[in-house]
């Protein structure tokens, strides 16, 4: 890998800054290093410190707007990942990815709505980012969010 | 292990060819090895390149429908990751099912349409087909298909 | 850790006694040694052998219903990986918990119900029992219960 192709500067390209991880409020953590690889929490929608958007998708929220929830899902996992092995450039890849979509009967694009978090991935890890992935349509989500993804990502 | 017993002939004695993995239209694989287990996306029930079933499980979907798809569910996983190790006799066993199934208000037998995938392990496997497992009902699936399986799988 | 530190002791002094392991009834079982880690099943809240509570969460069953069915679940998980490792105090802590929780339409307060799980692995196990999560809720669980919950234990 040349230094342009590092996580970090992919990142940057894309004018992407990594949020500080959230502090879930609870007895657990937001990612932790198990069985070798650096395990996120389900991680929502938030940026700047706000939920995206609270509802569910095929009712109140579309397919585009949980699509980009995906994706911010991803960035805060990225973060919260990164902060686990001290920077986002020790982390080498993405393994697998679980998302939920909460989901109104017969909406059934939920793959769509993880290319989001699946995309950003390969953007900004580049082969390395693929990964095997779980999709599925929920009733309802932690504070109403329509999305939530949890990643395991490969270290350096 | 006897010839008799390897994975490859007990497919063959229970008539079941394996299908060409699917190539999920995404940022995605079907299947990689991840942290020592041969692990898989979730697999919906694809046979003959199309979707067995379509619908809600205790609705449009009998029991014994979803059961069949769960079946086909592990038929494809087992697809998936034998050709991420060269071939179904360099899997040894199964270590772990996570179970979607698309479920109406009361429809309580996860378990049972999941057991479609459970047992099939086993009857390739054998004891090494054992398992743990989670069962769970959720609003909609992608493609609206019934069920939804990923599996870990145990190298030789 | 001191002998008052062990897990055996903090559950004593919590006056938990661990139930027998569960045995499904299927290909599967109740936990199992997989990448490393101590991983159960799906868990369900069976105290004394029998369900604690069967219903939807924000409809018959009210968050405080589900948050003791939460640490039952987080119980009967410690028993079973337990008897994978030849006794509790061969569990060195927790890595990961993925929650389950069968929720009526609005209601959006899965992390609180989760914590009952959460907050029992802190208590048995200290610091060493936080974890990674993933909550969500979902549209029925098997025989109908309230919170399902699957965790992944680090042997000593």
């Amino acid at each position: 890998m040349t230094a342009a192709e590092a996580p970090s500067a992919r990142l940057a390209a894309l004018g992407i800054e990594l949020p500080p991880p959230t502090t879930p409020a609870g007895s657990y953590v937001p990612a932790a290093m198990i069985g070798g690889l650096v395990s996120t929490s389900g991680q929502i929608p938030v940026k700047d410190g706000a939920l995206m958007a609270t509802g569910i998708v095929g009712a109140e929220i579309s397919q585009e707007e949980a699509t980009a929830c995906a994706r911010q899902c991803a960035i805060t996992a990225i973060a919260a990942a990164a902060s686990v092995v001290g920077g986002v450039d020790n982390l080498a890849g993405v393994a697998e990815i679980t998302g939920y979509v909460a989901s109104a009967p017969g909406f059934t694009a939920q793959p769509q709505v993880l290319n989001g978090a699946s995309d950003l991935c390969v953007e900004v890890f580049g082969d390395s980012g693929r990964h095997i992935r779980s999709a599925v349509g929920v009733a309802v989500l932690p504070l109403g969010v329509p999305v939530e993804v949890a990643i395991r990502f490969i270290p350096a």
